[in-house]
């Protein structure tokens, strides 16, 4: 059986966590040094446990919480790790197995197998965290504990404070780390981005494979296995980035479909629009790709063609809907100035999320807010997940879209302030037609951007490919979509 | 593309979750009265919620909680539901989801669409469950709830009665549905045994699959992508009932291998021998099967054709003991007197595991040991997820195994006691060998049991099929292993 993909999983280098902690101590002292703090004291991390189905023994497949994953890349449950301020070693605990471990779960394995695995200073475990703690600490008074605590401004939820017993023995700061940590999430390394590209390439390789298989008649959630099929048997990624959203005909305009009670189970009809947003993860570090008709093309690529350093994403928000409402004008959709429906936020009609999120270890990254940051409040723009800056390394995803949503489209063509730019007949035929996303991840350079997916966008493309045709395809006259730089 | 499936999944009748709740009314009535306690109040219970991982909004791919989803077969989350043990009306109550629902999430369902789609007598909203329960209950005081509380014996957690604002205006009771709705899971419908024989199909169908493609080189874990894909893809079945292992030479000593910590990684060798326990479920119904060699072959069909109603489990795991020592005995693995050995309790050194488990909703299912009953406490016998007689309707896993865990081999073999009955120079070959087991699903008629797994079993159907022969194999000669009836 010829293998259908050119990439097979690559090592994974453990020095990427080492690297991360290196970016987060020397951050943390410069933060401690410039509020005048002594650089003593540990960063302290709980890592996740395994979770159980409600009452029973159904065990979740563990997925290693993100904050703990991105300093010290620990694939097994119930670990805590340190990082000492003073000294810079990294200090990991593990759990103490029982025997029957070795029979129900596998061969116990040894301190110094994790020591060298993860490359840490020293690995103890967790029953000797405050021995082993209060032994390296050489500071004054009780030993100085930098717990994680914060806002994830996309869940409103804070991140758990790591805690064990004998926590009491301890000083606890809650409020230093989270901010620092989060930001050095935020611009990513080297090695980082290469796990995000691979990410991005086995990803993009499938969405190829779902558009060479679809057919009418099948399911949506057979797209969703493709998909999925491709990227574990191929690309050795066993999690995605998120549940894949495999949106057939109206069903397009659900921006978040394909969950429990919306679950991928349309049956393919000639004709159909098809909204297809999945993306692998590989080593925690994820992907988040959407492929669709090409009508939002135009907002993508002219978004991509502005980023660099210093351009704000509000304002690329606003360049995507701008562009949306063009195409939508010209299309005979939508009738006035252009100008006066961008005051009227008739863009957040058609476009009612944000233009892209900051993507990592988590899909939707952590540092898309600084503190103090307001959130914008007007329609669309208060969906986005950041509203920053641009900076050199940041990996954003670009994901214009428009859809047709009765619940958005009806107001507005009915309020007395609104109802004038809308050709009725024509928006009219539109209703049902579902929606389009275009979405690529594309990380900042010092001076541009490069985007990270290579999926087949231009209509000829896209028809070529689902026609059998290879891709890339062999270019003679077309040029790229892709691959600004 | 010729589908590689003869099947497809079936429509699911919701009548079956209509049986549930009459045969749960109807023996919770009975032990009711026999306490000469009235007959009103309601059984309540509270469905699952959609869980985020850790503080971010990654939101986990929803499940329902099996007790609910056995009387309601609701799949969305945050739902409530209540029978009235006075007329035996059947309440749903559904979460009241905000505007935003409808353009993130799907078009909000009315209360008339859950009505119909899940054959209850009303539908309200979760903040109307005050007002409604009051109106409805007929006896004196306040109304009762009985909630669900009870001990989960596989887990040793206890499943968590319903909640809600307002739960103080009720009277309720801890104690007297849990063992009834337990005992009611125990013995399956014929609704109920036509979707595990379903998941059982589609399942049996994708190990076969498995076989024909694995090739020496291969990871473990695209055996799992294949099966998987297989389920999803022909059989509609998003959810595995378990994690899939998927172990390979000496990880087939790992009873349950494929975890996060052991993710299935390996690379398959030249005769290795492969451990593959991996099931679908289909509309919350599950299967549970496992291939591998057929060493324990004999003791798997012994145990089958034993079964009927009134056997003790106890002693069937101990034919299968037996009927493995005498194997290990004939292949001069071990020497000496096979009721001495179990005596001696050997048969736990190679199968430490119980022989089976109740099968449904849940891979284990609920309902093992009834209350005060005492769990054995010998070595392998204290595994056992059962100590039952079998009754006709029970779904139970035959799964036998033979394994060579150097935890529990080595200090048998050094043991003064147990020392003298092994071959060492024999058993120290088979050091690194991992295990072998397999694993049916059985259901008990009312004078024996079918198998409801059909998978090639004996050596030279398995050998067949990886050449790729068709299965079920055309039957000359060889008799079938399978399905005993």
């Amino acid at each position: 059986m010829a293998s259908p993909s050119s990439l097979s999983p690559p090592q994974v280098p453990m020095e990427l966590h080492a690297v991360n902690r290196k970016k987060l101590l020397d951050s943390f002292r410069d933060n401690l040094s410039l509020s005048s703090r002594p650089l003593h004291g540990f960063v302290f991390l709980q890592g996740g446990e395994e979770q159980n189905r409600y009452c029973t023994d159904h065990t979740e497949l563990f997925r290693q919480e993100s904050y703990f994953a991105y300093l010290f890349g620990v694939r097994e449950p119930g670990f805590y790790g340190a990082i000492d301020v003073a000294t810079g070693e990294s200090i990991l605990f593990a759990p103490r197995l029982p025997a029957e471990y070795a029979v129900w779960l596998g061969k116990i394995k040894s301190l110094s197998y994790f020591k060298e695995r993860y490359m840490v200073d020293s690995v103890h475990y967790t029953d000797e965290i405050t021995k082993v703690l209060h032994q390296q600490y050489q500071g004054p008074g009780k030993p100085l504990l930098y717990l994680l605590h914060g806002l994830n401004t996309d869940s409103n939820n804070f991140s758990k404070p790591a805690d064990f017993e004998g926590i009491d023995k301890f000083t606890t700061d809650l409020n230093a780390l989270h901010p620092v940590l989060t930001e050095c999430r935020v611009v990513k390394s080297g090695l980082e981005l290469a796990l995000i590209q691979y990410a991005n390439d086995i990803s993009s390789e499938a969405h190829v494979e779902v558009m060479r298989n679809t057919k009418v008649g099948m399911k949506e959630y057979q797209l969703e296995s493709l998909f999925l099929h491709h990227t574990y048997m191929y690309g050795g990624c066993r999690h995605c980035s998120y549940t894949c959203i495999c949106a057939t005909g109206d069903n397009g305009a659900v921006l978040h479909y394909g969950h429990a009670a919306a679950p991928n189970d349309r049956t393919l009809e000639d004709g159909d629009m098809a909204l297809l947003d999945m993306g692998a993860e590989y080593h925690f570090y994820g992907s988040d790709i959407t492929c669709s008709f090409p009508a939002v093309l135009r907002a993508h690529n002219a978004v991509i063609s502005s980023m660099r350093p210093g351009v704000n994403w509000v304002n690329m928000h606003k360049l995507a809907e701008r562009t949306i409402l063009e195409s939508l004008k010209e299309g005979n959709l939508l009738l006035g100035d252009v100008d006066a429906m961008v005051h009227e936020r008739l863009g957040a009609v058609f476009m009612p999320h944000g233009l892209g999120h900051l993507l990592g270890i988590d899909t939707h990254d952590p540092g898309g807010y600084l503190k103090g940051a307001e959130r914008p409040k007007e329609a669309g723009l208060k969906s986005l997940r950041t509203s920053r800056e641009l900076l050199a390394g940041m990996v954003i995803t670009v994901e214009p879209g428009c859809y047709f949503i009765d619940a958005l489209l009806l107001p507005a063509t009915e309020n007395a302030q609104t109802s004038k730019y809308f050709n009725h007949e024509q928006i009219h035929r539109f209703r049902g037609f579902g929606g389009v996303r275009i979405e690529s991840d594309v990380y900042v350079t010092s001076d541009g951007c490069v985007n990270m997916t290579k999926c087949p966008r231009e209509i000829q493309d896209i028809e070529a490919v689902m026609a059998g045709a290879p891709w890339p395809i062999k270019k003679t006259s077309i040029p790229s979509v892709n691959g600004k730089t």
